[in-house]
């Protein structure tokens, strides 16, 4: 029988706690218990392991049902930074986080056109984070790790992009460069898990237990949440949604199959649909992605109406994709989110609306919502840095129940776990 | 934000506790402990309310590595008996269980063509289990429950069946007429349910923690194992991968969309596939389902190129249509289950074998395995067995900590609860 390790049954849990923390802001136990489905015991040992690590800090007192006060807990900003980096296929975006993912400062820059090394990738993010935290000075060897979502499928375990189709990358080894740019622990993921992520902490997270979180982009893809964890699988390629078959020997994707879901809805799909409308339309030219999908709005708007047709085809083919994931998962909620939405807006949400309800059984159409976000695609580096952390709370190791509630002494702040030097909770004080 | 509620933490915690009874035969409490992922300190308590319910019993004892004794654990078969009924299109079938979950006996019988009413289908479910305790009298007073599938969307929480395409109904009360039709609780479910919850307790669920269950029969479905959990939805309705589209603009589906993966690979899709290929055909007259998948089997076996044609391209569109599971849900393992499966036996799962890596991305098939039974159609009794048997124990109630290891005295033996009185252990001795 298929077992768990306590292991991770551990990891999960604490997790649970920090989602709370993150987003009430401020938390009692009781609160802690009731969002994560824990026992009061086992959130006051996750807690106090959480107050030793320096992560969360006791913010004050409440008044309680029986009028004893109790105590309230937040994330401490000052137990160090988290780097988060966006390498998406034109730019690659660094953030700086506080603990409590407060965003401090930003850098970025543009890629090329071509095919980059990931030594070419890991080069570009060494020089942003070298700007960014020569700007903060404060954090000297206090920033705890980096989160870096890279295109494709990742593994975060096996630390390698397994397929990145646009830039030809199958099997790249992309831990070891990263890390010796960086000089900290990193986590890699691609763009969907981050955006998942992000959305599962502060986005529909915060409502629904079972939901999708749909990424139109350059590629396009599916976070699939189930009983409020992200799921995964045992390569980390959930969720590509984009890669499966809405039209029978249809568009050639560059996955290699046919009729894939992003050959239609993510933005190479807007294009080949408005070519078939209108073969020698003049915007087929326009190859910068963001620059393309914003003069299609435009002429949309002005009223061409090949862009128009293109337009509501699109929300056709995206209507009936979202139905599937409706009909399969029966989720309570999908958010349709990444940078697409930002130019479509209200139009593609409002086709997509209309024709949602014949594209669903009548069962699951009767229970599901569908958020259209227009966030300005943020939403990567602020998933990527909650990865950082987890995988920082990972690093720092899961304290035997009996030493659980003891700060560690100076001595331990020197220790190691992987090799990295953990900094310690008022070591740079 | 979203919490789970301490009875379904709980609910879900007894039933890992009994998965591991029923997978192991006999187990220990540190087996229980580390198959569930419970504390040592949760399993005791939970194998002592289990007892106290007579559903569990001691075994007797093994030596452990220190050499200390240490109790072992089964199902008591003396517990009382499950019905466990399947009502398919054209036939009702009621097998006898015991709460080991032996199969004792078995009743059959065929519906008419056209479409039933409900209540003629609690009276011939009647009829049945009526000739089955017949043979039984030991168990006079002693059956615990009943669990029925029915086709369709069946939402078990409002005790409805939602939409059942084929006999054209819509949220149809299932509950009071079959309650008074076998004078047990009832739990009702459809046969996708059913069919992945047997192979969650006895089939892939042993190995794999994250798999698919596809069933092909007159409808097909896949229900989704997450995390070692059947993904129900809030309309139970989780799993309806029959209707997802597989081919724009495609054939009609009886659920009204087109192109859905049903109308490809259930029978009805066997069937047009092959009226395709060879307009007129003989079988193409052939209405009863399983005749037709018979003869198209001697068909295609004898040289028949049409059938043969016909088996090969519904191996295409399976291959994609488990393609698009595995790109999406990055399973461990995909299990092909259900009656059409009896009949094309290594011929449909051989072409599918053929071409399912080039439906699948290059990472999440280099992990996933494929596999198809041959098994025959008893899954669904045994599945519904299994809910019958979670829904008496969630009837009898959840004791609290102080309470949950002492057994109930005679006088609350007459306790009942939903209005039912629950038979207890011993009540009949």
């Amino acid at each position: 029988m298929a077992t768990k390790t306590s292991k991770e049954i551990r990891n999960g849990s604490r997790f649970m706690v920090l989602r709370s923390v993150y987003v009430r802001g401020t938390v009692t136990r009781a609160q802690i218990s009731a969002d994560a489905g824990l026992s009061p015991a086992t959130v006051t040992t996750l807690v106090g392991e959480l107050v030793a690590e320096g992560v969360l800090r006791e913010a004050g007192q409440v008044s309680s049902q029986g009028g004893r006060p109790t105590v309230t807990f937040q994330a401490d900003p000052d137990r160090g930074a988290l780097l988060a980096v966006d390498v998406a296929e034109t730019y690659i975006r660094v953030d700086l986080f506080d603990v409590s993912l407060a965003r401090l400062d930003v850098e970025r820059v543009e890629l090329a056109t071509g095919t980059p090394s990931i030594a070419t990738v890991a080069e570009q993010i060494r020089e942003c984070s070298r700007r960014l935290l020569a700007r903060h000075r404060e954090l000297d060897g206090r920033v705890l790790g980096a989160g870096v979502s890279l295109p494709g499928q990742v593994d975060p375990e096996r630390g390698v992009d397994v397929f990145a189709p646009n830039w030809g990358w199958h099997d790249v080894p992309l831990l070891q460069p990263l890390e010796q740019a960086l000089t900290v622990p990193v986590r890699i993921d691609n763009p969907l898990m981050a955006l998942a992520t992000g959305e599962l902490w502060f986005g529909a997270g915060r409502r629904f237990r079972q939901f999708v979180a749909v990424n139109l982009g350059t590629g396009v893809g599916a976070g699939i949440i189930v009983d409020g964890q992200l799921l995964r699988g045992p390569g980390n390629s959930a969720g590509e949604w984009g890669h499966t078959t809405l039209v029978w020997d249809g568009r050639a994707c560059r996955c290699g199959r046919t009729g894939c879901v992003e050959a239609y809805v993510g933005v190479e799909g807007f294009r080949t649909t408005l070519g078939e409308i209108s073969p020698g339309h003049d915007l087929l030219d326009v190859t910068h992605h963001r620059d393309f999908m914003e003069r299609l709005m435009r002429a949309e708007a002005a009223g061409d109406e090949a862009a128009q047709s293109a337009l509501l085809r699109t929300g056709d083919y995206l209507a009936a994709g979202i139905g599937n994931l409706v009909n399969l998962l029966n989720p309570e909620h999908v958010s349709v989110l990444g940078w697409i939405t930002r130019y479509t807006g209200a139009e593609l949400h409002d086709r997509v609306r209309e024709r949602i309800a014949q594209e669903c059984l009548p069962g699951p159409s009767r229970t599901v919502s569908i958020g259209f976000t227009e966030a300005d695609g943020e939403g990567v580096g602020l998933g990527m840095a909650v990865l950082a952390l987890e995988a920082f709370l990972e690093r720092v190791g899961l304290p035997s129940s009996s030493s659980s509630q003891t700060t560690p002494s100076p001595r331990e702040a020197a220790d190691t776990a992987d090799g990295w030097v953990i900094p310690r909770p008022g070591a740079t004080d």
